[in-house]
């Protein structure tokens, strides 16, 4: 284990999170709050232990192997989301620290869960610093922090597969820092297209941007209460597309630059995407119709939630708990599935889905004809035995994952945390969906500080999928051998 | 294939089954009940039928591979649910027949889920037909035709690999016959065992025979409303203590009257299952204990309802809808788990668990150490990677059966049928457990054809542990080559 480069990525990582600090700085300047205060004393705070760390532990030796990569990737997190929450704990607006922590980890991660009853009685600078988190996690921060400084470690590329999201990860270009910059070059377009397309609409100039921000990461953190339900269709519309391609894998995105058409559009993940998404639209549109005032109503409001559960993302337009079963469950189905891999999306993720599917037809056919040999392919390319022994042993840890986090959820005493509900916080917590959908509850904040303990930990192994997180506390990760 | 073959097994297994419907006549004599006419025209249409087929299908290759074999379990288990619901029908105490049929499968493959609002207005011969099909369905259709006839086809061992649940099938001699009479055999002595247990507790001859074969199938059909809550609380400790040793993998028997004890307790699987066990009755112990009168009473009702849900019986002695949530999650924990391979007792089996999840330690180890080769063990044995696939795969067919099934329970109109009412009724069905732990129903009478129909395949996918069926239902498998 290479320790010092360990601490010394990791104390990076901090001082660019100090240097992003300064955007909702800025912002709470302008609106003259004064948690422009907690951001500098943040910032502060940031700066000195990342720097503390990356002077005393500045490493001879540069070198990564994957065990470090994943490492890095799991500490980097825990402390961006630690620093991440001080503004809302200094500035008084969430008082304990559990629930910045959980806030703050629900950003970063993406999952958009919240522990406010009530979020339009935030300052702005907290609710801006709460929405680009979303955006600064979506695509990574270590991969900002590749995309952004120029020295950059040697076979970097281990940190990208290990933060970035699926089964097979593609370099887009030989060097990690270039595949960084690129991703995230069309991730920024991407956002300043939505902003513009929701100005547009006439949306505010902090709204917009907000929002933007949340889509992109598919998080789903926003600024009124009743989340997206009190915008316009033409804005409802402008959001369900956004969220909709930002769960796309970016690499297809990149293809398109290059003017390779015909190769991003040979995707099978993309097409099963579209598939699952239009199926389920048209099924819950189907099923809701009577509920709405007209077609065009009722295929809004099924696009919308059907685009903001696949994704991941958790923004709503609708009272779903009203809706009929068979539409929740076509949800909750969708919730399972998630987004594309190399897109912001969280989940399970189409791509696993696709492997695992077309490894069980080849499990029937060897059942059927005991002799033959059977070869799973997917987008033209063989899948090797360990990659599929790898979305078979996802599936499996994800079960595990899930179950356990519901077992320790159910140690609440109070009878409001139903099996439902307690469920319901698992899934959308590990999946990194993030609104609650139950019966009893509107917010995690019943919830006791242990169990926003558990979730936080749940949300960070859903969006690192599992393995950074796990290793980093396996005590034979660190002794020596 | 072998089509000749396959009928010819079928139809032996329907001529078997009139054979069994002798019990039940002679018990709706005994009680003077009409239904014995509906058990005497039964018993002719399943003889005729399957002596017709005996004598036109007489097979001149008597050879079986494995895809026949799935085929033969596939047919056999429709064919006896089939011509099982008929007394039902006939004697109009089940006047609809896919009511009948759901009833008889749920009998079949012990999973004892009921469309019956009030079992207790039942004729005594069909309450015991019911719960005889427990106890044929719990050992093996199959197993107990090629226990009882003498021309047993060669090679049949594939037979029993296809209809005893469990990811690794032993034989215990090497002739296929004699591993399906030594089973039958201690199956045989372990019911009547607790038919004696019963009666010593004062249980009536006819309760303790009904009871005895619920148990040992893991069923659990009874004869009161109540289910077991009514009886005292030595009769239910009888039978929580016999649940729980029916969910034991058979082998260890044998190998305990063969005086091999030492490697029957050395059995990995059995040593989880009663840590589980014990663990589930603890935590739920300690759970319910204020709302008990006494320790006693805790223990009694912690142990018999974790045995009855793990070993996917499905017996009651309490409300648990009014337990407190940990307990109800155990349970629901217990009920993804299951019973032990080899056992009578439903689920996705310990000894999967066991192997999923040291294979999941194999994998970290070589994320960890890329270049370490990781092996699985289990009982001492290597695990190859065939069946380490298996497993896998099993996972994946699970949760995309049970999702599948639960999709299609929500196509129901009515409100009653809820997410939570549905998705217990896929699990509970799906896992052979029984009851419908649901806050809006009571059985599963209120559900349409359609969905009883979905869920008869459900169960019938369970207790078969999927390919079979799945293999039936492809053209491919009845295609020449």
């Amino acid at each position: 284990m290479n320790h010092r480069m360990i601490y010394f990525t990791t104390g990076s990582v901090l001082i660019t999170e100090a240097a992003l600090l300064l955007l909702p700085l800025l912002v709470s300047i302008i609106y003259r709050e004064t948690c422009a205060w907690a951001f500098l004393i943040t910032i502060g705070i940031t700066l000195a232990v990342g720097g503390l760390i990356c002077l005393t532990m500045r490493p001879k030796d540069r070198t990564l192997f994957s065990k470090e990569g994943l490492v890095i990737v799991a500490l980097a997190w825990i402390a961006v989301s630690f620093f991440g929450a001080l503004p809302f704990v200094i500035s008084r607006e969430i008082p304990v620290f559990i629930d910045a922590f959980f806030e703050t980890v629900s950003g970063f991660t993406t999952t958009g869960a919240t522990i406010l009853d009530n979020v339009e009685i935030m300052s702005h600078g907290l609710l801006f610093w709460r929405s680009f988190t979303h955006w600064i996690g979506g695509m990574g921060v270590l991969v900002f922090v590749m995309a952004v400084t120029v020295r950059v470690p040697e076979r970097s590329i281990h940190i990208l597969r290990a933060e970035m999201p699926g089964p097979i990860v593609d370099k887009l270009v030989p060097r990690a820092r270039t595949t960084a910059m690129i991703l995230y070059i069309i991730y920024i377009a991407m956002t300043a297209l939505e902003v513009i397309f929701l100005l547009a609409g006439g949306m505010p100039f902090f709204d917009s941007l907000v929002h933007s921000f949340g889509t992109a990461g598919t998080g789903g953190f926003g600024i009124r209460n009743g989340s997206i339900t009190s915008y316009s269709p033409y804005l409802q519309w402008v959001i369900a597309v956004f969220m909709f391609l930002f769960g796309i894998n970016f690499n297809l995105y990149y293809l398109m630059l290059l003017r390779k058409f015909s190769s991003a559009l040979r995707s099978t993940e993309l097409w099963v995407y579209i598939g699952i998404m239009l199926g389920a639209t048209g099924l819950i549109c189907y099923n809701i119709f009577s509920l709405c005032s007209g077609f065009a109503e009722a295929l809004r409001l099924s696009f919308f939630q059907a685009s903001s559960i696949m994704t991941t993302t958790g923004y709503t337009t609708a009272n779903i708990s009203l809706w009929p079963t068979l539409s929740k469950a076509v949800l909750l189905t969708l919730m399972l599935i998630g987004g594309c891999a190399g897109s912001t999306a969280g989940g399970f993720k189409v791509s696993r889905v696709v492997i695992l599917f077309k490894s069980l037809v080849g499990r029937l056919r060897r059942v059927l004809h005991p002799r033959t040999v059977t070869v799973v392919k997917m987008e033209g390319k063989r899948i090797d035995d360990d990659t599929l022994s790898g979305v078979h042993s996802y599936l499996a840890l994800c079960t595990l994952s899930t179950v356990l986090v519901f077992l320790l959820l159910c140690l609440e005493k109070d009878s409001v945390f139903t099996i439902e509900t307690n469920l319901s916080a698992a899934i959308t917590c590990f999946n990194n969906i993030g609104p609650l959908f139950s019966p009893t509850l509107s917010s995690f904040s019943a919830y006791s500080g242990f169990s926003k303990f558990v979730l936080s930990v749940a949300m960070l192994l859903g969006r690192l999928e599992i393995y950074p997180l796990l290793l980093t506390c396996l005590p034979s990760t660190w002794l020596k051998k």
